[in-house]
């Protein structure tokens, strides 16, 4: 950075593009959230594990989708011992290298979840950001596809918890297997094959999106987005041969029979000289079968070829958990929520590092995503609790009063029960730090914060002993009724005088008046 | 990094240097910590804002401490638009570029708290790490010293809600218009002497570490640590003449004498020439005055004319939180546990955004020195909860019927009060997902996860419609007594034969007999 010797001229206030500020609501709702999504990790016995923002670039891995040059999509910085360094872009491969370094410590089958902030150096759109967060759970040391299964029933007892009705959302589960048969049929099988085979998958993800003849269009010559020739951007194809594309198609459209039994008959069918997916389509069944025996019927674990996940690093089954219910897109086209996050198992990622093959499986919920999906459905209360008890300066000689007594309130309205823990909810109580000079600025100041109630002491009053507490909700309703300046002063719009003993009975009868004690309190 | 072609022999798992991975009881002590601290920032009236990991390093500014090349401490890399980006060294330069931002949407005095990482680009060693978490507080709009005064009230409240008792902790106070006033004194003023003037305040900030005499070499012409010349390190001093270095100690010695009063008296009469550090020193009895008549007398914050405060932004007030209590350091030395976290007044920090100036104070707390510490004083529960009941599979055939088992207990044990809040603490339920082949190993599994209760059903027991519910504490206990093997098969250690709908029941039996359920499940 030493080349950059020029004075900026006027330095700008403006975040760093794609990467945002959090409001208090924004950030109260994730903590519920997470809240949430926690304690039904925990409940299947998945405990936390976390790893740093930053690794050494090759322990990472190059597993980003759309991912054409090398080191795209990763944060990097080289150390000043020459190594680089990488911002994480998952928590999938940092947990890979943790379970690696640590694999003689770790008790197998090795139940671990995590909640962090990954990073994609990728451009920045509306609601695409370069930070976000995901929340992870993984079971490393778990062979068979019954983990697999787990974690897809976990994912759907998640979105339960967090209250999207049953109907509004499904976990759609495939087989990487099954789609490297598919690969193998078109003849896209070998290393050599790896860039096509991509472009081949991402068509078959875009299948929600632009339906069988896009998808048609994209395994073949290519898609305008416009529909046609010239309008909007072009797509390249993958440039399959017509045969190809029909086998490919094919495969999709059986994803359209009435039963996953069915379904699967029809793959197996159309693939049955490809051992993988022979092997893809078996362990399909068992995930359907053992879904199905726990109470997770189609309408909530459901077997759908057309999933794809986007990361290189799956070996096995995939899994998606998609929202149903309709919103508005930026557009203002009409459309289903979608994703919210997904997994798959990956028994090569660890196996990197080691000498040993180390089976793991896992999934990611997309935190801020599932969060707009929740306001959207009214499911999170993203309003601030109530505004602070103010205790106003009217004195400035004497703030070391006005201390104490918010001091005295912030004890006595946010008691502590026998187990350390709060009773109530927390009553915030702030001393005015602003400048003090003019009254009514204190006043607008409780008002647009929220306060409930105003605590006052001017001379007369500090002289007598006593101070005024003022419910300045009530406070507000009486201004609305008052019309002349005689009459208002006459009803000091819900002022208290009370002994200064009695500050805390007169505030908390405020508070309690209007709602705001819980019963501990 | 395309210059990188050549393949790496052996990929090694391994932590990045300075960047630790998380334990489950560090994550769990971390969070009950900050889950306390922010119940004392919420009780002042504080909201939660968060900023971005990465900003734009023009932004950021430079203001670390010991940095004497220029972005030294930072990790930076450049966007494809060729702007510097830099990884957030703390939280309060982001938070000033936040306000700036908003400025015209944000309601003033704003009192904002908030928890995150922040990263520098130092040299690892035990203990310091590149990446930690900060916990901060902070009012933009508030120019009186009240606000700071405030400010170490809170911090004090905060040492006593995580269980830090009085005369364990105090807060530190200094002004940074003190230190100018000295400075000015010794000839050390205007921007022409930055460079020497930091090098005299790392002097006085190292009292309490190397007493008068090793901060009279710092300020003269340098020290080596191991107390003679050739012994050790050493480090150039300021090159003070010998009548500065007298002023300069003077000053420190002032801040021995036996009440506040005479400190800021002494230091008045020695420094009067100074408007700056007169003005510093009515600062400095406003807060000491306000925070004795809340109840904070010095035993609690006390007026300290050493204290620095490394970052370079600050203007006015300075505090720092200190533990009294001794550890043992990794030379096995015994010392005062020291700082863990501190702040002050940053008038200048938003303003450099703006046409105005924006007085602020605020100030950090580092997470993990302070989950350090409460560890030292045995005031953190660092342990896990209990381990998971453990469904065992005997049948690999019937996993569906096992995985069922396994989510009934899961919703039984774990039930939603009528407000959607667990009753009790979670019980973990797992299915076993290692390989199943040898029972033996599940059964050694179950014990290494601390499992309380393993359920099995053979097929018999199927036949039966029936189950084991084994209690594995009592099962250990029993077997202990048991010296022969007939008689352990008699024993059965701990098991009981239930009928499959009574299995919750069991269950929850056997926690109620270890006192694993909480009053409400």
């Amino acid at each position: 950075m030493s080349e950059k010797k020029k004075k900026p001229q006027k330095l700008k206030a403006r975040l760093a593009r794609g990467f945002p500020d959090r409001s208090p609501g924004d950030i109260r709702a994730t903590e519920e959230m997470m809240a949430k999504i926690k304690r039904v990790y925990e409940r299947f016995g998945f405990e936390p594990i976390e790893t740093p923002f930053v690794e050494y670039t090759d322990a990472l891995g190059k597993f980003l989708p759309d991912q054409d040059r090398p080191n795209e999509g990763v944060f990097s910085f080289q150390d000043d011992d020459e190594q680089w360094l990488s911002l994480r872009y998952d928590l999938t491969a940092p947990l890979a290298r943790h379970i690696a370094e640590n694999f003689n410590d770790i008790q197998l089958p090795y139940r671990t979840y995590r909640a962090g902030w990954v990073f994609r150096n990728e451009k920045p759109g509306p609601g695409r950001f370069r930070q976000f967060m995901q929340f992870d759970a993984d079971i490393a040391g778990a062979p068979g596809v019954t983990a697999d299964a787990e974690m897809c029933m976990m994912m759907a007892d998640t979105m339960e918890a967090l209250g999207i009705p049953r109907g509004d959302y499904v976990i759609r589960v495939n087989n990487r297997k099954v789609l490297d048969g598919v690969m193998e049929a078109i003849g896209l099988a070998g290393d050599e094959n790896a860039g096509r085979r991509l472009t081949v998958l991402r068509a078959i993800d875009k299948l929600d999106k632009f339906g069988i003849k896009g998808v048609k269009l994209l395994l073949g010559e290519g898609r305008w987005d416009g529909g046609k020739e010239g309008e909007g951007d072009f797509t390249p194809g993958a440039g399959l041969e017509d045969a190809a594309i029909t086998r490919v198609v094919g495969f999709l459209e059986d994803n359209a029979a009435t039963s996953v039994a069915e379904t699967l008959a029809s793959i197996e069918e159309r693939f049955a000289d490809s051992k993988s997916a022979v092997e893809g389509i078996a362990e399909l069944r068992s995930i359907s079968a053992m879904a199905e025996t726990s109470g997770y019927g189609p309408d909530r674990v459901k077997i759908d070829p057309s999933v794809v996940r986007g990361l290189e690093y799956y070996t096995g089954p995939v899994f998606e958990a998609e929202l149903l219910f309709d919103v508005t897109n930026e557009k203002g086209q009409t459309v289903q929520f979608g994703s919210v996050g997904g997994g798959g198992r990956y028994d090569g990622l660890v196996s990197r590092f080691m000498g040993q093959p180390v089976p793991a499986t896992g999934f990611s919920i997309g935190v801020s995503r599932l969060m707009t999906a929740l306001k959207n459905l009214g499911k999170l209360d993203t309003e601030a609790t109530s505004g602070p008890v103010l205790v106003t300066i009217m004195d400035r000689d004497r703030i070391g009063d006005y201390a104490q007594i918010a001091q005295k309130l912030r004890g006595a309205l946010n008691p502590l029960g026998p187990d350390g823990q709060p009773m109530g909810p927390t009553i915030p109580v702030e001393l005015f730090q602003g400048n003090p000079k003019d009254f009514a600025k204190q006043l607008r100041y409780a008002d647009r914060r929220g306060s409930p109630v105003a605590v006052i002491q001017g001379g007369n009053e500090k002289e007598a002993g006593q101070l005024i507490v003022k419910d300045l909700i009530e406070g507000k309703k009486i201004a609305e009724t008052i019309t002349d300046n005689a009459e208002w002063r006459e009803a000091k719009a819900g002022e208290e005088l009370v002994n200064e003993a009695d500050v805390v009975t007169a505030v908390r009868a405020v508070l309690a008046r209007h709602g705001l004690l819980g019963t501990g309190a």
